[in-house]
């Protein structure tokens, strides 16, 4: 949507400068202005054709490429300013994003248990996992064994509860004296961006490729060659670790995943609307969200199996679907290893 | 080491014939009779360089080729005779298998439990997967969480007492008066085969042929496309169902095990100690073996967490050993499938 009103930009023209980070900023502040509005008018008529769902989404995103390009053009932008705004930005794309997080976790799981019970998808579940509806009716759970059904309606009310706070801590955020501040520094950011004096004729290629480089460099760190052997087996291997903490072998992919997205953004400054080989960064992109969700899911369903008093057969099925996201885990892994090697072949 | 009594057989010779079967059927007799008397004397000075456990798996090991020859080859040998001991060579090998089958089956898990702990193996745990001595030590327990540590020590005694009287059943079986009709006949066939009057000339290609057939039939309808995708996720698609029963999904690769054994016993009638692909038929068979005994531990693991009144932190250890055997039974197909398809290709 943004890159609509980006001018497209000629790669004859001359090095791309400070003027079309200007102009990317300045795009996506008017995003950013249009997504709010969109989100208060639907907030008055609920359930509109444009919902609020989709207007928080819009905004995440422009918070995110707004957020991005402070970050990995950092010199060109007043230091002052730029400095001031990050830390808010991140705070405003990591309350705005809880809500959505746990819905779709919740999704991942009980789908998850649909398929280890051999159950034949609800027709609804498609709706389900396009994530149209705000909230999506959870499958049927008519025909899970009485653990998968109990794990279900525990995870179901677990996380559901975190849902709705999140939905609440979104709802002040947005009314709060501390958001009213974000917005109006990203209305100024529609008229005028504070360039630094120099930059508005200083490449971007430099930062740009500085941010490509740290994504390799990154990606050439993980264990790829593991990765790239299927069933490894190596996801799950402190599946019943003392360690209560989340996966520590994850963490170098989530990296990978977020340099990914730096990079990417960073492609679209420079390059506009159709960089050349975008839907290969896609593919891993999705790959990596893959691990991220993935990852995450199988620390709910351990993080419930916790739990006080919960029945053995619950426990059991809380096990088997921490084990089936961790292979998930291992899957996006391989799925990352050989859409990159094709990537590190073709550029 | 039966294929040591076996003449070789020279392929510029003609075809290879009956007599070629009742050699091979004599070396193997010879060899259930050795393997019985070193039983016996092993049992009197246990643990001696020959011990019973290597006694038992030798008579297993020439019952089962004995029985795979009268199967495949049936119509050379006197049908009264084949048709009386065939079922006979069933049981023997059935009740004479069991112990070990319950032996490994913990051990597997054990170790499964104790990768999934992150643990480091202990020493003693090479010998136990090599199987070397008996009553092989389980690996430490100390390192493991309380989930993990009270899973592995209910699956202990639950297959602990199943090995306990399969050994009983087994001791039971070889002082009966079935098994010594049944070793008397071993006896008169180590000296004289019941071969039918024209069996002594009559090809065995053909039989041999029609057993790779049954093989290659088989093989071509497991579901190889599916297989030869990583991480298709189909092995734990009932993890959870409500269907006690063995995964119904896991019995057309049983049945292939079974055909490529016969195919391979079959080959060392025809050709002796090298046949020429035996490595890769070895390796096929051994991701057969590998599916087979990841699926029976997935069941017993399942099993155990069926046990009234675990504690929920044990039947989710149960839960996730499940789901991990689970995995262990796709990256087995996957396994046969890459050696699969190599063998298609070279044969």
């Amino acid at each position: 949507m943004a890159q609509q009103h980006l001018e497209p930009t000629d790669p004859l023209a001359g090095p791309v400068t400070g003027d079309a980070l200007a102009g990317y900023l300045r795009s996506q502040a008017t995003e950013f202005l249009r997504a709010l509005r969109q989100h208060r008018e639907s907030g008055a008529q609920a359930q509109g054709p444009e919902d609020p769902v989709d207007a928080a989404r819009a905004l995440r995103r422009s918070v995110r490429r707004i957020s991005a390009s402070l970050h990995t053009f950092r010199p060109l932008l007043d230091p002052d300013w730029s400095e001031h705004l990050r830390p808010e930005l991140a705070w405003l794309s990591g309350t705005l994003g809880m809500e959505h997080a746990y819905e779709s976790r919740l999704e991942r799981l009980l789908l998850a248990l649909h398929r280890l019970s051999g159950a034949v998808f609800p027709a609804q579940t498609s709706a389900v996992v396009g994530g149209a509806t705000p909230s999506a009716p959870t499958p049927d759970r008519g025909n899970l064994t009485v653990g998968a059904a109990k794990a279900g309606a525990l995870l179901d009310r677990q996380l559901t509860l975190a849902r709705t706070r999140a939905h609440s801590t979104a709802l002040q955020a947005l009314g709060s004296s501390r958001f009213h501040a974000v917005a109006d520094n990203i209305a100024v950011l529609a008229s005028e961006v504070p360039l630094t004096p120099t930059a508005k004729n200083t490449p971007l290629h430099p930062h740009a490729t500085a941010a490509e480089e740290r994504l390799a460099d990154a990606a050439t760190a993980l264990p790829l060659v593991t990765a790239g052997h299927p069933y490894n087996a190596e996801a799950l291997i402190h599946g019943l670790s003392p360690d209560p903490s989340p996966h520590p072998q994850d963490a170098p992919w989530h990296q990978v995943r977020l340099l990914l997205r730096l990079h990417r953004y960073a492609r679209e400054v420079l390059c506009g609307t159709n960089p050349p080989v975008e839907v290969r960064l896609l593919t891993a992109g999705q790959a990596l969200d893959r691990h991220r969700d993935a990852s995450e899911a199988a620390a709910a369903a351990a993080a419930a199996a916790r739990t006080p008093r919960i029945a053995p057969a619950t426990a059991y099925a809380l096990g088997v679907l921490h084990a089936d996201q961790r292979h998930e885990v291992e899957a996006a892994r391989f799925a990352f290893q050989q859409c990159w090697q094709k990537q590190a072949v073709s550029t």
